[in-house]
Formats: C-alpha cells, sequence, structure tokens
C-alpha cells in the first residue's frame, strides 16, 4: 500500500514535531509538503522529512495535486483559512486544537464539512489516545465500579512565557479537560463556573494564575479542574474519577524508583511532550490508519465546536465569576 | 505522679472507646467515674476501667470531689449542659467534637469559660494529632514548597445509617475539614459554597450525597471538599496541597503490598477508628499531658465556636446554592 | 527510502507477532517473504502482511533474491541452519534468543559471522529496549548513586505448559536475566549456582519451581534471580540495583489506581507480550533503522555466545548444586 | 492497679530510650531502679523517671526489694551476669537482644531458667511487634497467597561507626531477620551461608559490606538478606515474601508525598528509632501487661538460644565461604 501524503501547514515547534513523528514512527505515511510562511523555518522544516518540498502558502499546496491529507498545525486565528479551502478540497484533516478560537467561526467550518457531505476533519485532543484516559473511560462504560458522579482534575505546567493571557488558561488549557470530560462521561458540558484560590506569586504579574474551573455535564456530572501554569515542579495531568461504589485515578508518574539522600523518588515530568508522547504517536496512526479507510476515528467538528462554545462560557465566566451556561446549537444529523 | 482522675460523660460507642483508651494505652490518667443515664450501659462502660463508677448524673459526678477532669461524649445537643457546670467547677474539658450545634450556644459557653478566667476547654478534632497533617502543617509552614494556595480534600465513608440526615454532612463530616483547613492555613474560613455532582444512586433516598463544598480563607486560599458517605468501597481522607511551587498529598493507605490474582493491592480502611486510631490516642495523652500542668495543648473553645460558625454557613449553602458568608464575632483577647 | 524487505523465518506465535508488527507498527520495513514448513501456518502468517509470500524452505527464500534482512523466529534448535546460510548470503538478521542452544554451535556462528568479514547478526534480547533497563542502565553509567554493587531479580510466570522442563527455567528464562546482567553491569558473568526454596507445589510435578539463581560477574557484583514460574497471580520482571549511595527499582506496574472493595489496587500484567510490548516494537524499529545504515544496534552473535556460555554453566549448576565456574573463549577482537 | 517497678540495667542510649519510653509512653509501669557503673551517666538517666534512684549494682538493686522487673539493657557480654542473679529472685525479665553472645552462655541461661520451673524471659526481638510484619506473618498463617516458599530480605544502615566489625553484621544486624525468619516461618533455620557483593568503597576499610546472607529454614524456605550497613541514603527494612500463588512486601515508607523539582518523593527513615519507634513501645507495653498476668508474650529464651546458634554459624560462614549448618540442642519440653 502506498504511503499517505501529508501536508503539514505551520512548521513551528508543533509542525516540526508531527513532521519528525510522521517519518520516524508513523506507518503509512509521509510528509510531502511543508507550508509555511517562514521561507527559512519552512526549508528546516522539510529537511526533516526525506522528499518533502517547502511552500509558502497552503494554495500552492492544493495546486501541486500531491497530498492526500492536511495536517493544520498554524497558530489557532489561521485554522479557519486552511480549513475551508481544505474540505472544498475534499482533503481529510487532523486539525491541532482548537478547531478555531470560537464557536461562530467553528459553525462555519461545521457547515463547510457538511457541504461537503462527509466527514473530514479530526481535531488533535491527543488525550483521548493516551492510555490511562482510555483505561477509564473503560471503566466507566463498563459501570464496574458503578456510575460515575464526580471528577477531580489538576492541569500542571512548569512556568508560562511572555504571550501567554489570561484567557488562555481556559482556551489553551483547560481546553484538554473539557474535551476529554465529554469524551469519558459522553455528555456534553453545560455549564462552567471560575473560582479564584490565592495567587501564585512566581506567575507573570498579568496572570490570575491559579484557576478552579467547575465544569457541568448535562448528565449531572461534576467536574473540578485545577489549572495551574506556573508551579514550577513539573508537568502533571491528573484526574481522579468518583464513582458510586470507589474511586479511580490517573497521571501518577511510573518508571524507575530511587531511595537516595534520604528520600524515595521517581521522577516527573516537565512537559506536555514527555507526558503524551506516545498520545501523540498514537493519535496520528490512528488518523493514518482510518484516513486510508476514508474514515474519522477520533475527535470530530462537532467535538470542536463543543470544546469552542464551553471555552466561551469559560472565558465569560472569569470574567464574571458567576456559573455561565454554556450555548450550543443543537447537532446536526450529520455528526450522529 | 498521681494520675489524672477524669470523668467520661456520655458512654456511647465513643465514651466506651474513650475509656478503653484511656485504660489502657494512655499514659497518667484513669477514669474515675462514668457518666450515663442508660444504667447497663453506664455500667458495661463502667467495668472497662478498674475503680471506676457508673452515675446517672453529672451533678452527682460534680458533687463527690474525686475527678480532675471531663471528657464529653455524649450527643451534640447535650454538650452546653455539661459544659457549664464543668467549667463553673473550674475543670479542665476534652469535649468530643462540635463544641455546641450552633454559634450562639457556642458563644455562651465561650462566655462562661472567659468567666472562669482560665482557658479549660479542648475541642476533640483529633485530626490535628494525625502525624500526616503534622507533616502537612510544617511543610506549610516552613515555606519549602513556597506559599499554599489551595487544596483538594476528599472525605469518603462506607455507608451511612438511618439517622444521618442531609445537614449532618456538614455538621457532621465537613466539620472535620472545617477545622483542620483553619489549623492548616491558620486562617478562618468567611465563606462556604456547596456544589452538587451526580447524587448516589445508594446512599439513602433522603440525602443528597456526594456534595463539593468550596471553603474560602481570609488569606485567598480555596479549598474543595468531596464530601462523599456512602461509597462503598472504605474509609478514605485525603487532602493534597496545592503550593506555588509543588504539591503535597496526604492519606494514602500504607502497610504491606499484595501481589495476586492479576493486581497489586493494599487494604484500605474500612472505619475512621482505625484510620485515626493513633490520633485519637495522642490527642488524649496531649490532653493529659497539658492538663496537668494546667494548660490548653489543643483546638481551644474559640476553634470551637469557629467551626459552628462555619457549618451554619455550610448547611445555609446547601439549602441555597449560593456562597454564604461565615459570620462570626471578632476574637476575643481572651483567646489570642 | 524504500522499505526494508524482510524475510521472517519460522511462523509460529513469535514469528507471526513480528509480522503483524513490521506491518504495522514499523516504519521503513514489510514483510516479503514467511518461512514455515507447515504450509497452513505458513500462508496465515503471509496473509498478515500485504504482499508477502510464504514459502518453505529458507533456500527458495534466499533465491528470489527480493530480501533485504532475515528474521529468525524458529524453534532455537533450527536457528543455526538459518543463519549460516543467512550469513553465508551476506543478509543482515535478527535472531530471536537464543543464539543457539549451546556454546559449541554459538561459536560456529561466529566464525561464519567473522568469515564475512562484518557483523550482521543481532539477537533478540528485548529487555535492552524496554525504557526502565534503560533507565537503569544509564544511572549505572552516570554514577549518580555511586558505583553498583549487587543486583536482586525477580520474573514471574503465571503458569508453565506441559513442554516446559527443569532446564528451560536456565534456558528460557533466567536467559534474559543473564543478557541483562551484562548488559546493566558490562561485565560478562563468570559463576553461577542455583539454590532451591520450597517448591511450588502449583507446579507441574516434573519441575523443581522456583529456584534462586546466584550470577557473579568478572567485576564482583553478585546478583541473585528469583525464577518462578507457576506463581499464578501474572507475569512480573522486577530488579532492585544496590548502589554505594542507594538503591533503585524498575518493574512496577503503572496505569491506572483504583479504590474498591477496602482495596488499593492497580492491574497486574499476565504476560511477558503486554509487559515489553512496547521493547518488541523498539527493538525491531532500532534493528531496521540501523540495518538500513548498514549497522549494528543492538545485543551481538557475541553476547549471544556468552550467554549459551553462562546458560550451559547454570543448567549445569542446576544439577549439581555447586557454583560453576562460566567456561568461554576470549572475546576475538572482531566483537570489540 | 499498681504500677509495675522496673530496675532498667544499663543506662547507656538504649537503656536511656527505654526509661523515657516506659515514663511518658507506656501505661502500668514505672522505672523505679536505674543500674549503671558509670555514675553522672546513672544519674542523667534516673532524672528522667521520677522517684527512680540510680545504682551502681546490680545486687544492690535486688537487695532494695522493691522491683518487680527487669529490663537489661547492658552491652551483650553483661547480660548472662545480669540474667543470672534476676532468674534466681524470680524475677520478669525482658533482656536486650542478644540473649547473650554465644550458645554456650545462652544454654546456661536457659539452664538457670528451667531451674526456676517458671519461663521468665522475653528477648528484645521488637519487629515481632511491628504492625507490617504482624501483616505478614498472619498472611503466611492463614494461607490466602497459598505456602510460603522463600523470602527477600534486606537491610540497610546509613554508615558504621568506629566499632563496628565484620561479625557484627551477623551478630548485631542479621541477628534480626534471623529471628524475624523464624518468626514468621515457624521453622529453625537449619543452615546459613554468606556471599560477598563487590564491596562498598565508602564502607570503612575493615568491614566487607554489604553481603547477601543465605538462611535455610528446616521447612524448606530460602530466605536471602542483603545485609548493608554503609549505604548512606537511609535506614530501610524490607522484606518480600514469596507464596505459591503471589508476593507480599512490608518495609515501603509511607507519609506525606511531595512533588517538587521535577521529582515524586517521600521521606525515608534514617535510624531504626523512627522506624520501629512504635515496635519498641508495642513490645514494652505487651511485656508490662503480660508480666502483670504472669505469663510470657513475646520471644522467649529459648528463641534468643536459636538466635545465637544461628549467628555462631552465620558468622563461621562468613569467614569459611560455604555453607554451614547451625548445631543447636533439641528443645526442651519447658519451651513448648
Amino acid at each position: 500500500m502506498t504511503d499517505l501524503r501529508i501536508a503539514v501547514v505551520g512548521a513551528g515547534q508543533m509542525g516540526a514535531d508531527h513532521i519528525n513523528r510522521i517519518t520516524e514512527r508513523i506507518v503509512g505515511a509521509s510528509v510531502s509538503v511543508v507550508v509555511e510562511p517562514d521561507a527559512a523555518r519552512g526549508a528546516a522544516a522539510a529537511a526533516l522529512a526525506p522528499g518533502a518540498v517547502a511552500l509558502s502558502s497552503f494554495a500552492e499546496a492544493l495546486e501541486r495535486g500531491d497530498i492526500d491529507a492536511v495536517l493544520v498545525a498554524t497558530p489557532g486565528q489561521f485554522h479557519e483559512t486552511v480549513l475551508l479551502p481544505a474540505l472544498a478540497a475534499g482533503l481529510p484533516i487532523l486539525c491541532e486544537k482548537p478547531l478555531t478560537q470560537d464557536p461562530v467561526s467553528s459553525l462555519r467550518v461545521l457547515e463547510a464539512e457538511q457541504a461537503g457531505g462527509k466527514k473530514l476533519i479530526q481535531v488533535g485532543f491527543m488525550r483521548r489516545f493516551d492510555r490511562e484516559y482510555m483505561q477509564l473511560r473503560e471503566l466507566i462504560e463498563n459501570g464496574n465500579a458503578g456510575a460515575l458522579l464526580a471528577m477531580h482534575c489538576a492541569h500542571r505546567n512548569p512556568t508560562t512565557g511572555e504571550g501567554y493571557t489570561d484567557s488562555m488558561l481556559i482556551t489553551d488549557s483547560v481546553v484538554h479537560e473539557i474535551d476529554v470530560v465529554r469524551y469519558l462521561t459522553d455528555s456534553p458540558i453545560v455549564a462552567v463556573e471560575v473560582k479564584r484560590p490565592k495567587r501564585n506569586s512566581l506567575a507573570p504579574s498579568w496572570l490570575n494564575d491559579p484557576i478552579l474551573v467547575l465544569l457541568e455535564t448535562e448528565s449531572g456530572i461534576l467536574v473540578d479542574v485545577e489549572m495551574n501554569v506556573n508551579i514550577q515542579f513539573g508537568y502533571q495531568v491528573k484526574t481522579e474519577a468518583v464513582f458510586e461504589k470507589g474511586v479511580a485515578e490517573i497521571g501518577r508518574t511510573a518508571g524507575l524508583t530511587r531511595w537516595q539522600d534520604g528520600r524515595i523518588f521517581g521522577e516527573e515530568h516537565t512537559t506536555f511532550k514527555t507526558r503524551f508522547a506516545d498520545a501523540y504517536d498514537a493519535q496520528i496512526q490512528r488518523w493514518v490508519n482510518a484516513t486510508k479507510r476514508g474514515e474519522i476515528d477520533g475527535p470530530s467538528a462537532w467535538d470542536g465546536y463543543l470544546v469552542a462554545a464551553s471555552c466561551e462560557a469559560g472565558v465569560k465566566a472569569q470574567q464574571t465569576g458567576e456559573r455561565e451556561e454554556v450555548v450550543y446549537v443543537p447537532r446536526p444529523a450529520f455528526y450522529n
């Protein structure tokens, strides 16, 4: 079987990682085109994939006719301008999260996809491909611990850079929990509320960090998320799920345990890249395999839209301090 | 040094446990009197302590003149009627939690204590004597992980009996977290809010169980407490403390680890009696030792009053679904 | 770059697993030929790899001229008869462990490889590609815990089948520890001793199971291996390394933790296939990548020979109950 | 009930710890006499116990007639000279380990005890009173994991002082495992062998440290003990018990877990005093309680004799490098 020829659009750090991944670890696919306006960066990224060419615009890539699928890794504000022509060309797409940055533009993307008559978009919520999240989902589905009642999530990051703003606590970080809560509970989020613990003095002055976000699902499950992006010690994503007959926890670090200097210890992750390395690989492999079968086998554009709607409510809740309901259109039959 | 002669008032399960404890594990104290209106129960309890007599009223006990201190283990609604004459008699008191069942009666007790000119009451918040809570407090105080920002608590119980009501989720159960939050943060709780996860179908029909309680301290620390009293699997009390530079957790079960039947496992507690057995012992020993020195070395009546005020706000928050502020009088200089 | 075309020789369970792996998870390689005397089994295995043909003899495969490399997955007694013609044809080889079943035949293989003037054989000791073993080796090499002094290993299997004999405790099972001890310590094993704990009454009647095997390295490190193949509960491979300043442990199960039914527990592996799934993948990917560069990047035929020599001493020690020295020829310069 | 009046003989560190313990944490006992030839040390120790007097000889103590029991905490070489007159006086005795330093003198003590017609001696093997050892023993006895087959023990100490010699690895350190193996397996040790891992360069030059000691019980259980007294990182005592259907482990540190500086960690013990603090308390309380009932409820002089016989074989094995059988007299009916 011939390799799926992928155009990677956006050659920043995430795009370059994906090019590497596809080239070195993904079976049945290769990068044929890298689209990147910064020519030097585009050339460097293309050099990672034998046979790939660097182009400055996605239109050029579409004209060549030698791409089978598109991986969108640009900054979020440019997603729509890549997604619409890719959909028009009937190309399968893996779109890094978010689908777009607000529900209105996400809806436009949904309409364009529906107009084509075939689901083409998978959104890059890679946690769904993490082994422990899959184990937890299985436990929820098989009911062995009774019904799920609540979840406690913690999402911790060592530090943030210059460009990280208050609303990105929701749109860049909690966004992962927002998707995964729906994935795990199989129920949409209907309301969001944001509470403030004491501020971390080590966070940049412009950030109200950490926050405690409360998510309610339509099915009545209450989820609290500690979002904490300047906690210094490492990168950690934990979830504790509370069932009727017990509790389950994912996210403890594994690996070598060491006794030294009066302590027993293990190493913690310091970046999402190592924590979710396997999930990123699994996500792309599953996307490649499904694409070759002409299918979608991951979070859809509809999932992406719901997340955008929840994020909108979340950012509003961050500002008002009140419980904000999530507003979203009914699910089109196309997405059932 | 002669033994401290203790009158134990109330010979229910808690009272009997304390009699046993004092007799078998506490140095420098003995039970001289058991006060219990149910004569058969009183006689059985007194039989646990060599030399103890069973009486039907506390007044009788005071008349005998052979008691040095009082341990109050009656149901909460009778605490005040024991505390006031004991204070009038100038006797040191260990009062099982709660001090009294509402802030108004607690204030009366405070006034009576102040009238005597000497602190005499310790309230039975035994968690303050648990080794892990003490370790956590030390970490908060020494600042080695930076300032404390937030805490996540879980308080889980296998099942509840007939008499357990919705408000007891706050007054009987969260009451422990309410005290321990102040102990750990050294800051009073100023507001309480109660959220509802999905209801546990295994809980009695009249209970909205579990709940998620949000506690705010004056110092800005936000604490969420999962209070969950019908979770079947066991008794568990966990706290995760979020600092500026890291996280600390207490409450994992220790002891023998076993690999069998495709699993790695350890035993969980099923009752607070085993979980906090050492803390109960340490509490009484510290009280006995301090009493002999003429001091108080544990949570005071003021701590008991603040807890009563927080519980009142908590029960109200349970009913309104709103954030309720805790109302309390200024701290009298007597309690500094 | 074109795919490495691999002939898989032997289509039993191990061979079929490798065919699957190469087809679905390994980048840059595909199975072109399956060699298997049992025609039905060969056809079934070839069907797993698009484009692969099934042949009944390795000679046929060599004649076709369309294979770039050979993966030997036959029973051990047939290894030599595949290895010698493959070497003669100058083909790179991944040979499942053992290299051959005794040191004398292994030496013949070494001579054939040397005659060709180029190292072509990698032996399938997959543990060297397990993440935790690699972490442990790094700790040994960087000296952060001081020099390595001793190791305690446990290798546990749920049950054994009809064909599993006493000597296979050494040649099939301890064989992995024998290689990994040299990998970790970078020093050959010079003596073996076998001790008998109490016999497991659940083991087949003909087996003296478990055994405790003592391995001494030339560098003075003492390793005890509990080899235990009918322990029922699961599949577990643990190593505790004792250093001058501390201890390190690998092999604890990770993943979802669950509190239920009065226990805290996690799932254990029940087979090496799940425990070492990632290591098997990594092994083949590394072999494919190195082969394409014309290199060997894993345990060599010399490693395989040393293991055969140690196993011979081990089986003898099992019979005599004495400490048996490992006899081996000096290392040819070719293998430096 | 009046307090048991105890004479503590020997006021070194161990004796002073026991005086403190009896005074502050043990119910129903007090120290009436401290016997110590060093007058200043004796006075200091006696000052720890209200009402205790310091004497320079045990004979004086016996003459006073105000002691009910004796706790022997002198160096081991002086045990016999205290034990014999204490037995002659019919006094109950808690004798710190070892009973005496060799089997011949231990036998003399056994004969003296038998001559008195009543068991009076408990030997201070405090591990039998540690909660985890008791849990392990229960698992062995109830057979829930099948029969016990083997054990792996590790006994690690940070550093040793000037006076610590090679044979003390056995007589001072492994001595604990020697007793506990019999306690757990309920079968005497019949042979000892000592193996040498690589020497720790951080150990004093005169020590061959660590050693691996193999103990065989009459019932066929094989126990390996890593004895390691200069491992720097902390004090650790672990046992892994191998059963027919599973494995059990004791000795992991519990308490507060912390995530900081890229690690997840807990504190390790650095001394036996904290690791076995509860066991020391439980040992003395059990001895006091049993003594008041006129009974022995702990390891007897016979246990002490068997340990002395095993240590003798152990020291010999350390010198010969061979398997040495343990030689001991048949058990007198008196000790059944």
